[in-house]
C-alpha cells in the first residue's frame, strides 16, 4: 500500500492534521482548564490525560486517511472526498473553539452534530476512493460520537 | 433596538466578521483568479467585481446579527445560537478554501450543502433570541442559496 516515495507526502499530511488540530487546544487550553473543572463530570468521563493521546492518535489516521485519497483519488471522487474531509475538519477546530474557547455547552452539541454528519459524509466519500482510508476514519467517528455523547452528558449535568 | 452604548461591541462584531470573512478569500486570491477566469461559467454567473460588495454588506449583516444575539441572548438559547453561527462561519471559510484554494468544485458543493443547512439552523437558533437578528441573516442565506446554485452549475459545466 505504500512505498519509500510515500513518505514524503505522508509526513506532510500527518503535519498538517496535527497541526490544525492541535492549534484550536493551544489557543483555548490555557483559560479553558479551570472552566472546564468545575463542570459536573458524567461518571464515565475520561481523566483530562486521555485526551491529548487520542487526539494525536487520531489526527495521524486522518492524515494517512487523507493523504491516501489525495494519491489514489481522481476526477471529482477526489474532489468531493477531498472537501468533505475539509468541511469536517473545520466544523472539529469550530467545536473546541466553541466548547472549550467560548465555555459553550449547548453550542459544542450543535457542532459537534454537525461535525459527527459530515464525518459520516466523509467516511462514505473515502469509501469510493480506497477503503483503506475510509476503514482508517472509523475510529475517529467512534471517538466523535463517543464526545458527542459526554458532551450532552456535561449539558445535562450543568 | 440600539443606544450609544452598543457602539464598541457592534463595531468589534462586525470587524471581527468581515476580517474571518475576508481572511479565506486573501489567502487564496493570487492563486485562484487565473483558475476561476478558466472555468466555464453559467450564464447567470455574476460579473466578478459583485463579490467584493456583497460579501462586505453580508459580513457586515452577520456582525450585527452576532451582537444582538450576544447581547440579547441568555443562556443555552444564546449558547446554541452562537455555537451555530460559529459553526456556519467554519463552513463558510471552509467553503473558499476548498472552492478557491483547492480549486475543487465537487468539493466545494459539498461544503456549501453543509453551510446551507448550518444557516438555516443558525437562523432557527437567532429567531428564539432577536427577530431582528434572524431577519439579518436572510439576505446571507439567500446569497448562500444562489451561490450554492452556482457552485452547481460550475459543477455541471466543468
Amino acid at each position: 500500500m505504500f512505498s519509500r516515495d510515500d513518505l514524503p507526502g505522508l509526513a506532510l499530511a500527518v503535519l498538517v492534521c496535527e497541526a490544525v488540530g492541535a492549534a484550536p487546544a493551544l489557543v483555548t487550553a490555557t483559560g479553558s482548564g479551570s472552566w472546564y473543572a468545575t463542570l459536573v463530570r458524567p461518571a464515565f468521563a475520561p481523566p483530562n490525560w486521555v485526551f491529548g493521546p487520542v487526539w494525536t492518535t487520531l489526527f495521524f489516521l486522518l492524515g494517512v486517511a487523507a493523504y491516501l485519497v489525495l494519491r489514489d483519488g481522481r476526477g471529482r471522487e477526489r474532489e468531493l472526498a477531498f472537501g468533505l474531509f475539509v468541511a469536517q475538519y473545520a466544523l472539529n477546530v469550530a467545536w473546541t473553539l466553541v466548547f472549550f474557547g467560548g465555555e459553550n455547552i449547548a453550542g459544542g452539541l450543535a457542532v459537534i452534530a454537525g461535525l459527527w454528519a459530515l464525518i459520516v459524509a466523509t467516511i462514505a466519500a473515502f469509501s469510493r476512493v480506497n477503503r483503506t482510508a475510509a476503514i482508517l476514519l472509523v475510529p475517529y467517528l467512534a471517538w466523535v460520537s463517543f464526545a458527542a455523547f459526554l458532551n450532552y452528558e456535561f449539558y445535562r449535568l450543568n
